[in-house]
This record gives structure tokens, sequence and C-alpha cells, in this order.
């Protein structure tokens, strides 16, 4: 594998190369690029969110740098379903990707169209809507959809010819039989393509770690109803993630047999039950609904709350209840929230946190640890192995997961179908996929844009900046000389921002002029080296007063 | 329950104050402070360690203003056992405490000898060194020592008869009815001291969501022999924390039995085990052990690393060694990393990155979710009712948790002991205790002092400062002005830090002098109000560009 060398000739006909530059080795942002004869279909566009240590950082994209540079011509762009992390960096990339046509199923688009239109692009992009089983020609790349169930509704996988070989993507998928919809994994399809021949598997590597199957999405509603059943005072606030439209629908139904109605409560749980309603993938009756203002002055013992909150978004729902600070509703001794929900890792502190904060308020908190009110929306192994046996795939390469769950699908894989071999590749690894195998072939542009709120891209130094500043603190010295005699016209200043400032600056100021006046009239003469010298001065002094060498930036004026 | 007003009569004779000043209603930094007559006992005085969130922040200690301004004597700090949490301030607060006398265990006080050096306060330090059971006597409090087991030897829980009454003090506890050195917890001392009537009772509230019994320790031993029984090829690299000494003796057995030689790693590794041995608790051979610098010539397959690092931190050693970035040690493909530990809340993600590292380096990890190599040092629910059963308090106090571990704890004990009756208090609540009640009396200062390595104290502001710049970033407008024609002699000059600088620059220049130009003479004259509209102007210029408004520093110089 080199790295670094000139772009391999992705002209070759005998190849498709596969440029994973999301979703591979860390969880989120997915993006996989698939090329054939320098043409390609993009799978996903997703975005990843920032941890709390990237402070002001809102949103990151996959780093598309390869794509442009190599002039790679995107012709299409495939959204296996409506998620953040398989759709929301569309908005942002979709003008350098030159607005290639967009193909997903309706509650995917309904869902775009909107991230699209507040970003301004949505008059020049191109829609395709389609619905499982469908087949459609982008390129060189005949497609087929495949249904696949997920925690979102209108999942799809793919089923992609190609002119080396039959490509599958799982999307994201869980095997389930009872689905809320009826629509099932479209298992026929996929040993459809298996017994054809399929050359690589492409498959989602997210609960590789997780025994056994997943539970049925029904299984939740019947957890649900006992938890509600013995809550027969106060009111019930349910947290569940807005996109998941089949939890919202088994929530809602069972608050009408226990007759409550339903407020729902955060910007997104409004617009996703509004779109899936209109789609038809939720069902309700008008007067279940009361607006979040009538809540407060119901009988608490009928009314329940639908809140957007489930990881303690600090603008969501349930965080700001969680603090007594959300206008219209509030939580009293004696109500209850229930978390139908998981928490993703990295929000474990701030989920604890917000739980904690709900028991200040007085409620009680029932989450997934302590009754069956949720169930993942990703393939546990059993169903990982059960895909790879209906599609016998020749290669095998595992997607969407952190490194140590790729390589664990691997080996699931390789244990479940002898003969398949594969690879684990990461994002930046370019893959070159014949009929007779699978190899990286070197190391292209790949990784993570990190936008600021103003979608600025904060790149890496600026990043690097800012942790410094936020490690140490800043000091700004500052000193304005005449030029011809040296004299003193102000300064030495200082402008402390994070840094303790019970130091004795008279004897900072006194050592800083003792040292300009040292250098030779030269030395005062080179702002540099009068600013360097201040620098090391003022950091050593601070480092002596407090322990640690803030930021300083000097600022010398010669006038 | 009054705030703000003057402090109550801490004289009174019929009273005992509490004041939790760290551990109730968050995990870490555990202090209470029992008070009578003005004279009191700090039991344990520890700190909590900062989240990746705290840029620059090191350590973190309580707030003990409301003992200095109150002059509240501090006769004895009592030191239940030797984790940072329960003794890591007290290297810090010492001479603010006025030198009181420590009383603790061997292990516990050898541990904190080290910290006192370090601090150069061990000289004026008065340790007293103690192996329960034993009694001393501490101004007004008698003192009776109860061994408890924990995940670190000489662990201790606390009677003390006080001139109202009696009050236990659990210290981290377990009931392990089987532990490695057979010092199992002092049931009868508990049982009999609840016979003679147990006034108040303080309990680790740490494991009071899970159900059951923990784990005995040995049954890790089982757990890690049948671990280390599969691997018969390549280094095992096993990381614990250095404190739990026990485990660490069932390693070192284990590895004894499959003939690997063991090498210490990670400066805490080095300096535990050595005191634990010194102290008659850990018992090997010298030929067992060969320095890391050996591992790489030895055979991999007979060779076993105890190495720091189970949490992520970042100077530990298995950390450096999932970046390649060990002096001694590498991990090579067929290595197998053992993690005998819990993942403490918060760290979760960086010690998924680590994981994910390691299989980068080609090792297998087995964690405590694979295998049963680790158990908890806290107790859970039944060993939690059981010593409320055996106490039979009058009133109870959780503590060592967060808010709704506390809540949780109280439930159970009234569950337990239909009789007690008990309160829910979090740091900075100060609670009386009489004969006939427990009750809060009143909001005292309290909460955390953020130290960075310089152990200078982050105050509020210094953080707020420093977490604005690194969540926008800094631009430095700096303008020289001769002072009697107005002139411009220098600038506006612009230093930009954490913020993207591909704006132009010219055009802020430009509407910066217009504007200075614009304004009157006087106001020119009054460098405040020159600042507040350069600040104005470049936020509001960057606002526009970027999307975010950076901290801005104007610096105006007339001269």
């Amino acid at each position: 594998m080199s790295s670094g060398s000139a772009l391999p000739d992705l002209n070759n006909p005998k190849a498709i190369y596969l440029a994973p530059l999301g979703g591979l080795g860390e969880i989120g942002m997915n993006m996989m690029v698939v090329i054939y004869k320098q043409k390609a279909i993009l799978i996903d566009c997703g975005v990843m969110f920032p941890d709390p240590t990237m402070l002001g950082v809102d949103l990151i994209v996959p780093n598309i740098q390869f794509i442009l540079e190599n002039k790679i011509k995107i012709e299409g762009i495939v959204l296996t379903h409506g998620h953040e992390d398989h759709i929301g960096a569309t908005a942002y990339l979709l003008e350098d990707l030159g607005y290639p046509p967009i193909y997903g199923t309706p509650f995917t688009l309904a869902l775009i169209e909107d991230r699209l239109r507040e970003k301004g692009v949505l008059a020049k992009a191109e829609l395709h809507s389609l619905t499982p089983p469908t087949t459609f020609q982008v390129g060189n790349f005949k497609f087929r959809t495949i249904q696949v169930t997920h925690s979102i509704v209108d999942s799809m996988g793919l089923i992609i010819e190609t002119p080396i070989g039959t490509l599958v993507h799982s999307g994201d998928f869980k095997i389930d039989d009872d689905p809320m919809d009826g629509r099932t994994i479209d298992e026929k399809s996929l040993m459809a393509a298996g017994k054809k021949g399929v050359l690589l598997l492409m498959s989602d590597s997210t609960n590789v770690e997780r025994e056994g199957w997943s539970k049925s999405e029904h299984t939740v509603g019947e957890g649900i109803f006992q938890v509600f059943k013995k809550l027969k005072k106060g009111k019930i606030i349910v947290a569940v993630f807005a996109s998941n439209i089949h939890r919202i629908q088994q929530i809602l139904d069972t608050a009408k047999k226990f007759k409550r109605k339903v407020a729902f409560c955060g910007r997104s749980m409004h617009s996703n039950t509004e779109t899936a309603r209109r789609l038809g993938h939720l069902h309700f009756k008008d007067d279940q609904i009361i607006p979040a203002s009538m809540v407060e002055d119901l009988d608490r013992d009928h009314v329940l709350i639908l809140a957007t909150g489930t990881q303690a978004e600090p603008r969501s729902a349930l965080y700001r209840m969680s603090l007594n600070d959300h206008p219209e509703i509030k939580i009293h001794p004696g109500d209850t929230v229930v978390m139908s929900s998981r928490y993703i890792p990295g929000n474990e502190k701030n989920i604890s946190h917000l739980i904690n904060n709900l028991y200040r308020r007085g409620a009680e908190v029932i989450d997934s640890h302590m009754a069956d009110i949720h169930a993942s929306g990703h393939a546990h192994q059993e169903e990982q192995k059960k895909l790879i046996e209906w599609t016998r795939p020749k290669f095998f390469l595992p997607v969407h997961g952190e490194y140590r769950m790729l390589v664990k699908h691997l080996q699931l894989a390789q244990s479940a179908f002898k003969s398949t071999s594969g690879i684990v590749a990461e994002n930046g690894d370019l893959l070159e996929l014949t009929q007779s195998g699978i190899k990286k072939i070197r190391r292209i542009p790949s990784g993570k844009i990190f936008l600021d709120e103003g979608a600025t891209d904060l790149h890496e130094e600026m990043l690097r900046d800012r942790k410094q500043l936020a490690h140490t603190g800043l000091v700004v010295v500052s000193l304005v000389v005449e030029k011809d005699e040296g004299k003193i016209l102000e300064g030495p200043d200082f402008d402390i921002r994070g840094v303790n400032d019970e130091v004795d600056l008279d004897s900072l100021r006194a050592e800083l002029l003792a040292r300009f006046r040292e250098l030779s009239r030269e030395a005062r003469g080179d702002d540099i080296e009068v600013e360097e010298e201040f620098r090391r001065v003022t950091r050593r002094f601070f480092r002596k007063a407090n322990g640690v060498k803030p930021v300083v930036i000097p600022l010398i004026y010669e006038v």
C-alpha cells in the first residue's frame, strides 16, 4: 500500500474503487464513494455530532477533498435512510459536489428537504423519491432498493449491479420479523442476489458486540404498557428520538389506552410527527393531542408528554424541563420521566446529570436498564450472520462501526460463511475491488471538517489555538515606543483573560522594561525580537507565579 | 430552610451539625464535616478528577470556605481508605485547615505520605496510624474503627460516639464474606452498636442501582484464570487500578500458574505494589518480576504486563501502548489486553478510543462485559440493607452518590428498616442532628475549586473566559493614535487566534477608521468609548463573515 504517490488509474474497467470517507473506523458521518471509471455514486452523506470537549464545534462533516481534487464526478447520492449520520452533510456538501441527483425514500427525502431549504440549496437540488422495491440506473450502476427494518421508517438497503459484479449495501438494518408497519426486510431479493452471485457485501457493524437477536419493536410496546399501567398518578414524560416514528406510534396508542392526552414537545418532535403523519407512517386523531401550553392546566394524571432530549442535548425540551427552565412544562414531584432510548457513547455523563436534575425536581426516572422500553435498530450477531448467509458474498467489507467492531464483524462473517474473505478498512483507505480480490491501494485525504454554528470550517490550527487558549488562558502584553529615542510612550500594559491575575504585575512590568533597555539599539528596532523576548519573559513570570505558562500575545508598536 | 442568613449557633450542646462539602449529590471529592460546639472532625478529604470538557483543569478539591469563615476548628481528619476521592485533597488543604492530626490505616497513610511529601507539607503533618478495631478520641468524639471490605486494602468504617448519640459512617464498603485477606466486615461491632442505639447512619450509595449482592473478589480470580487459560500465545497485558492490591495479587498468582513473568508498568503500579508488599498486603517472589525494559526480549507467550490506564488516562502506560508510544512495551498482533476494571462514567468514549487503537495494533481486548474479570468494591442493594439492619439507625443519611442514588438509597433504607427516617442532602446543606430529628437548616458555601497543574485556583470567571475563548476564538484589534491631532500612528492591527482569518481585513480596517473619524473629538479621547465601538464593529464584522462573534480585545493607545 503506497501513500502520497500519484492516484492510480481509476479508469481500470475491471475494477471498482471504494473510498470510505466516513463511517468506517468511527461511528457516524457515513459516506461511501463507489467509483467506476472516474464516475461515482455516493452512498449516504452524513454528519457526526461533536463531543463535549469540542468547544465551539457545532457539526462535523466528511472531508471530500479526494473527490474534488481528483475530479471524480458524483452522478448520484443515494440516501439509505433519514438519520442525521446518513443525510446530515448533504446540505453542506451538495454545491461542492455539483448538485448530483439525490435518491431516497419519501420519508428520507422529506427530512432532507427541510435541511436543503434551510441552507438555501433546495431549488437547485434534484430529488428522486422511490419506495422499495424499485430499480433505477445511475451511470454504470443499476440499483435495486431493498426494504429493511431499522429504527426509522422508510429505510432501505441496496443491491448495486456494476460492470464487474454485484455489490450489496445493508444500510443500517435489523431483522424484525414483526415490524410495526409489516414491512419486513426483503429477504427474497437478497437471497436471489446471493444465488446469482454477490461480489461484495458491505454491512452494518454497529451491534456486532451484541449476541443473539435484537428485540422486535413490538416488544417495546408491551414494555411501555407495563410501565404506564403502574403510573396512575402524575404526568408521564416520555423522551424518545423524534425520528423513531414507530416508537412514537406505540406510545400514542398506549397513552390512549390510559386516557392520557398527548403533547408534543421539542422542535423535531413537531416536525417529524407531522411529516410522518402526512406520509401515512403515523396515525392518531387530532383530539388525542393537546398543545404543550395546555399541559399545566390539565389533570396531571391524564397527560403524557412526548419530548426530545434523550441524549441530554442542551437545547432539547427534556433538558430544559430538568432545569425548570421550560416555558410551558414544569416537572412536579410525582411525575415520571420514561427514557425510551439508549445512551449514545460519550453522552453518558450528561445524561446522568440530566437524570439527577429530574430527581431534584421530584420526578422518578425509568430508563431501559430498568424496563423493557427500548429496542435497538441495529442487527445483532445472529441477524448479521443471516444477511451474510443470504447474500453469500465473495468478499466482505464491514461498514458503520468503530475499528474494533469492523474487526469483529469480519471475524463473524468468516465464521458464518467460510468461503467469504474480506478486509478491515477505515476512512481514507482507497480500496480496489476486482473479481479476484479486494485490497487497499493507498491512503487518500479524508477526515473531519469541524463546522461552527456559522458553518465556518474550523481547521486544525484554529482548533489547536482555541484549545491552547482554553488550557492556559491568555495574556496580551503591549508596549508603545517612540521610534527614534526609544522612549516608552505607553505600557507595558497587560490584558489578562482566563489567567490568575493576582500576581505582582508591577514587578513583571519592571522586568520587561529592564529587558527592553538591555536590548541593543538594533534589537529594539526589531519588533519580532522584542516580541519574542516579551513573550519569553511573560510566560516565565506566570509560570513561576501560577505554575502554568499562558498563551502570550506581545504587541510592540513603534511610532 | 433559610439561606444567606447569619450562621446558627453551632454551640448548641444538644446538636451535632453536619456539613457535607463533597460526595453528596455528585460522586467524588468526599468530605463530611461533623461539628459539635464549634469544633469538628473531617471524615475524608478527597479530590474529584475533571472531565474532558474542563480544559486546563488538573484536579478538583472541595471549597472549605465554610470552615474557614466560621472559624470551625478541625481537630482531626479521619481518612476511611486510600482512594484519591477520599484522601487526595489533604495535601492541598492541610495548611488552611491548620495541620490537624490525620488518622488512617497503615496503607492509607503510606499513600497520603507520598502526597504530603510532594507538596512539602509532610514535616508539619501529624499522622496517626491505626488498624481496626481500635478506638481513639478526638475532642468530643470517640471513634471506634470498623474493618470493612472494599476494592482497596486497609479500608475502614467508623462508629463515632458523640455527646448526643452514636453515628456510624460506612466509608466505602461491600460485604465480601470471603475476602482475599480474610478480613471480613466487622459485623459484630456494627450489630453491637445497633443494639446500643445508633442515632445516625451515613452509608455509601454508589451501587444502590444494582440489585442483589456484589461479587466476591475471589470470583474474579477464577474469571482471570479462565481467560489466561485460553491465551496460550502472545503477551497478556492486564490493565487494573494500581490501588486494587487484591486484584493484583490474584493476577500475579494466576500468571505464575501459567509460567508468565510479570512486568509492572506505570508509576503508580510500581509505587503501590511496593508499598503494599512492604506492609504485607502483597506477596510475590522477586524472580517472578521482570523490568519492563526486558519484556521485548522475552518469549511473548511467557510474559504478562500489569499496567495502569483502565480509564484511558493520557499519561498512563496502556494509553501510550495503544498509540505505539510506550518506550518499552510494544503491542504486537496476537497480544491480548485484559481490562480488569469498570468504565467510570464520563470516560466511556475515551476508553472506547483506547480499545479501538489496541485493535489497530493487532491486539484483542477482553473487558468485564465479556468475562468475569471484575468485581465492584461497593455494596449492592442487599448489602446496603444488611448494614441498615445491623445498625438499626434512628436516622439515615445517604452519602457518596449522585443525587438520584441518594434518593434511591433513602427509599431502600426505609424499606429495609421501617422505623428509620432520613433525609436526602447535598453538598452545601448544613444539617442539624438532634435526638429528635435531622433537618437542613441552611445552605452554606460549598462547591468545587478547580486547580490547574500549578495548583492555581481557577475561579469561575477564569474558566468562563477560557471557555468563551475556546468557543469562538479571539481577535485583538489595536490602534495607536497621536493624542493632540488624532492622527493614526499605527493600526488598526489585528492579532487573530482560533478564528477564520480568511476575511477581508482591509475592509474591516477601513470601517474601523471611518468609525473612529466619525467619533466626536471628545469621544475619541475616551479610550473606553473607542474600545467599545471597536469591539462592537469587529464582532459584527466577523459575525457577518463567519457566522460567529469572536472574543474581541480592543487596545487603543493615545500617545
